[in-house]
């Protein structure tokens, strides 16, 4: 039996998060859940397609990651499941994928057709509850993706544009894709690009290097390192990289090799 | 074996759900544990109820709700248990419960007698480790209500005020029962009750007709539709409606039939 | 096979929980995890101590506690596992463990090696995912602590400066250890140190007597009372005893038997 492992973005004060594992329960008795994330903030595609592309194979193969970062709900945004990395995905066409899609490609993907897997009303407003739970419930009981709906062309599931990171001999661009708990800059430069003895220049402010841990610096400096996505990752030690240089998700890093 | 499904305001920054969970499975190795939801206001019992009476049959039939909102503890309020559509509630009487109970009804009840199922210490600010939480292991187990303590009448258990909604030929009138993380304002009408072309007024505003999702109006516009409960909703799509407004929970809301 | 708590300051907006969670569930098929706390404060190694402290003996027997509160990490502070009081823990040691090693002291302890029980990358920045999950699932799954390496002499593991509270015939005095999230200010001071009459101090403020419960008090008052801790604890009924003191952790509080 799959594992279900759940990202939203419902938080816990309401009972959003306790009805979809009803839902899973309620189908499925003994099902394995994981919380994943609930805190994303609402609506946010861009924070939960990050933390998506992170857990996606630190779960075991099989693992049904139910996702519901949903500010289309009820609209023309489609209800899917697709299968990447030996992985399910089961959640809106939203783009909230798109870093998965990236570095996995979908072996096959289905559009979900909530008469075919669960006979409970189908609301406009919660379809965490009404659809994807059941059509999670579904695969992790052993159902096939067929029997969810019709076939979806992989390369229609929906990708946020990628602005992906460009290097030329004297050069590396990119941009902070992700801003954690902690303040720290996530960028999607990795950081096999960028010598331990660069330049970068992030939101007006100069970084001279890169250092091998938080520690490398005194509290409350500003560091550079690579982060454990393997990407390079802006810090401040004991402090927020993100307050400090009052900037956020999308602002342009770059790095230059250091000149003698 | 029943499901443990935990309602409460403990937050996730102390050890208050930690050391319940750890009182449960101490006393019930192996029983299945469900997050509900932690961040209910501090005290907030209006909300808890809001937040229980949605997860409450969303859970498998034998279910034991622990709900442990408890302004009250050490104090007078009676710590109960109670069946009420095939499930189980266990807490304290402080009306938490009263959407439950107004829906479902209590089919019987008793006040918890914590010498009758454990022989731990039991402090005086934190029934939730001490006698809700072993009370509800006892029943997960198999244990009976009566071996919890003496019978209560269920007319006895607290009922907050309930204010329902009521309506005539030209008008519906109910009130804001929760305010979610989203900021949506969700009211205690029935959706039934209130045609499409209604006009609905909220705070001072007016709210023209009831749509089918969110998507049904522009980003940052108001609309109001039928949430997941089943009731009238008002929200702003891409934003927080109880912020645009400046209304929370208990405000006023009506609909009048569209004139022409 | 050992059951698994998690008590991070990672909180729930990011991936690092599922990243771990992942992590273990990888190793171990069937793994049973808890969520202990997440929202530990940002490196904040002295609340998650008092958290820790809590939750420890409410587990089981054998549960391994998963600790990463890790500001250090990267740096020269040691990974370790020890055993205290019959149960697991493993993460920094940079004095998370504190309260627990004073109170049950270490029985055998080890720095982490994760050449001996994991063949997967290790990053410089998240020794939760790389080191301390895998260490804990070999634990979990039957591994003796030295199969995890190097053995450690207990007195080495890091404590932080203790502040113990003292007592003369006429003053006890002791501090804050811990704000939760109600406002409450919990002391370091046993309660049967200080006489159900006492004047009490903290904050510049007096309090008269030591109560048995939140309610002994009107709303929005001040009350002195046994806390589920077994410790001195001022609270505002209905309030927050530390926005009403604007005093946190570290405050000095201290108790006089009345005089008559």
């Amino acid at each position: 039996m799959g594992l279900l492992a759940l990202t939203t973005d419902f938080g816990t004060s309401d009972g959003y998060v306790g009805e979809m594992k009803g839902a899973l329960i309620s189908r499925l008795p003994g099902a394995s859940i994981f919380d994943v994330a609930h805190d994303i903030a609402p609506g946010d595609i861009l924070a939960g397609s990050w933390v998506l592309v992170r857990v996606w194979d630190a779960f075991p193969t099989g693992t049904i990651h139910l996702v519901v970062i949903d500010p289309g709900v009820g609209g023309s945004r489609r209800p899917v499941a697709f299968r990447a990395g030996d992985r399910w995905f089961v959640g809106p066409d939203n783009g909230v994928a798109s870093h998965v899609l990236a570095r996995w490609g979908a072996a096959e993907a289905w559009t979900l057709d909530p008469e075919r897997f669960t006979d409970g009303p189908v609301s406009t407003t919660f379809h965490g509850r009404d659809i994807f739970a059941p059509a999670a419930a579904h695969l992790a009981s052993g159902g096939t993706g067929a029997e969810l709906g019709l076939p979806l062309a992989v390369d229609d599931l929906r990708m946020l544009p990628a602005n992906p990171p460009r290097r030329s001999r004297d050069l590396v661009r990119g941009r902070v894709v992700h801003v954690d708990r902690f303040g720290n800059l996530i960028t999607n430069i990795p950081s096999a690009w960028v010598a331990p003895t660069a330049l970068l220049e992030v939101g007006g402010v100069g970084v001279s290097g890169v250092r091998s841990s938080y520690s490398s610096v005194e509290v409350g400096e500003l560091v550079a390192l690579t982060g454990s996505a393997g990407t390079l990752e802006i810090s401040v030690r004991g402090g927020s990289a993100a307050e400090r240089l009052s900037i956020g998700c999308g602002a342009a890093v770059s790095a230059r090799p250091e000149r003698d």
